[in-house]
């Protein structure tokens, strides 16, 4: 039988507020057996790079990332949010270690090709090394991902953390049993948005298709659930969505995916 | 027989120039077996506190680490210099791995004491963890440092890179044969201080103790052979200090010490 393994993606949200953050890094660090957790960084980047004077360019809604602005995320992703959560976990007994995917050669990606938009430095995931993710688990390490890949050839490259956290777990999945957790400030995915309480238990393929075509799943969680299935069409277990809660198991509401 | 290790430190000077960064990590990344490097970040940080307007409080010409500073230095040295060393060396084939000391429970300090003066979130060293070092080797990783500690309960901490070198090279001696390497601007220890062609090429405890007596030894190099000496006198087989090429193994001249 497959050893499990939790991959665990905290939102940017949560690690604003420092309270929440302590939690929720409390509740990963109860966590039993194998983990990995990825984080974004908050709104940090983008005060980082206002108080140097460096605008965000933005197109259709998405951030440009020109080097300025990648070297503000590796400041903040790579180090600063990065070492903060690996300082704490080890206070709290978890033997964390702070990644980018270029750290042991754990995410290899290309810089996205100039379609009608140049993203800039941003990095689509062409392979996870497993086996090096393997070797720290094997270790007694808990890896702790920020969203950040490299080329291969010297490049740091920024990559969306919510994508990062679905390609670790496909990755994963051929050795271990993985859940995927997409940790948000809402409980879960939600029949009606203005009821936080309407949250929708389990989703597989078929109820999927139909949320998708009476319009319930819209905006923000398109993208989210896209990778949801997109993980479990690739060998993930199972996929849960819901706010920090979910991760002491207990009897607490969320969203619970399987295909 | 011990397996033998190279500990190499290069120091801020190296990291400011672009060119001379892409050397000496050409040339770490040729070195063969057991290695770990580590890196101070050179002016990047006192560049970027200056943009933010937070101006680095001295006294005796010693930086105070307040909280400000600390973060600049985490995503300085933590982030940019270390992630971006990492991206260069798995270019150049080094499977390399960026570590603070509260990656992995590495190095565990203290904050220093309050004498005469508060050096604010300063980290002396208390513990090397040699083995999650070693499980980290073992794996095919190889370690590279930056110049910051934690306390075990929460707190990263500034700590000098030529301290943490020393002490990674005497915790790894009870495993390996372990020679600790000070990369430099200069060639070596120099007879003339204005004669960059006057390196000493052995020095040891009685050569040094006659070298301080005459005063040849001052200046910034006092606390330099302390730390090396230090590292012989705790079963560290050998210290190199020179230039970058002294890496190379070729026939340039550089100071060796042994007790």
């Amino acid at each position: 039988m497959k050893q499990k393994l939790s991959v665990i993606k905290i939102g940017g949200n949560l690690i604003e507020d420092p309270k929440g953050f302590e939690h929720v890094l409390g509740l990963f660090s109860k966590m039993e057996g194998n983990k990995i957790l990825v984080h974004g960084g908050g709104k940090k980047a983008t005060e980082l790079g206002n108080k140097l004077g460096i605008e965000s360019q933005m197109v259709n809604g998405r951030r440009i990332t020109d080097p300025e602005t990648l070297d503000i995320a590796v400041m903040v992703y790579g180090g600063l949010v990065s070492k903060n959560i690996v300082a704490k976990l080890q206070a709290l007994g978890t033997d964390a270690i702070g990644m980018s995917g270029a750290d042991a050669n754990t995410i290899q990606a290309h810089k996205r090709p100039i379609k009608k938009v140049d993203f800039g430095l941003v990095g689509d995931v062409d392979k996870v090394n497993a086996y090096a993710i393997f070797k720290l688990l094997q270790a007694g390490f808990t890896p702790i991902f920020c969203a950040l890949t490299h080329d291969g050839r010297g490049q740091l490259l920024n990559t969306n953390a919510d994508t990062i956290a679905a390609e670790l777990a496909i990755a994963m999945s051929e050795q271990f049993e993985t859940t995927l957790y997409y940790c948000f400030e809402k409980k879960g995915v939600l029949q009606d948005v203005e009821d936080e309480n309407s949250v929708i238990k389990h989703i597989d393929s078929k109820t999927y298709d139909e949320l998708l075509a009476y319009g319930i799943i819209a905006d923000g969680m398109l993208p989210k659930l896209h990778n949801c299935f997109y993980a479990l069409r690739n060998h993930v277990a199972k996929v849960c969505v819901g706010n920090s809660e979910m991760l002491d198991q207990s009897n607490v509401e969320y969203t619970t995916l399987t295909l």
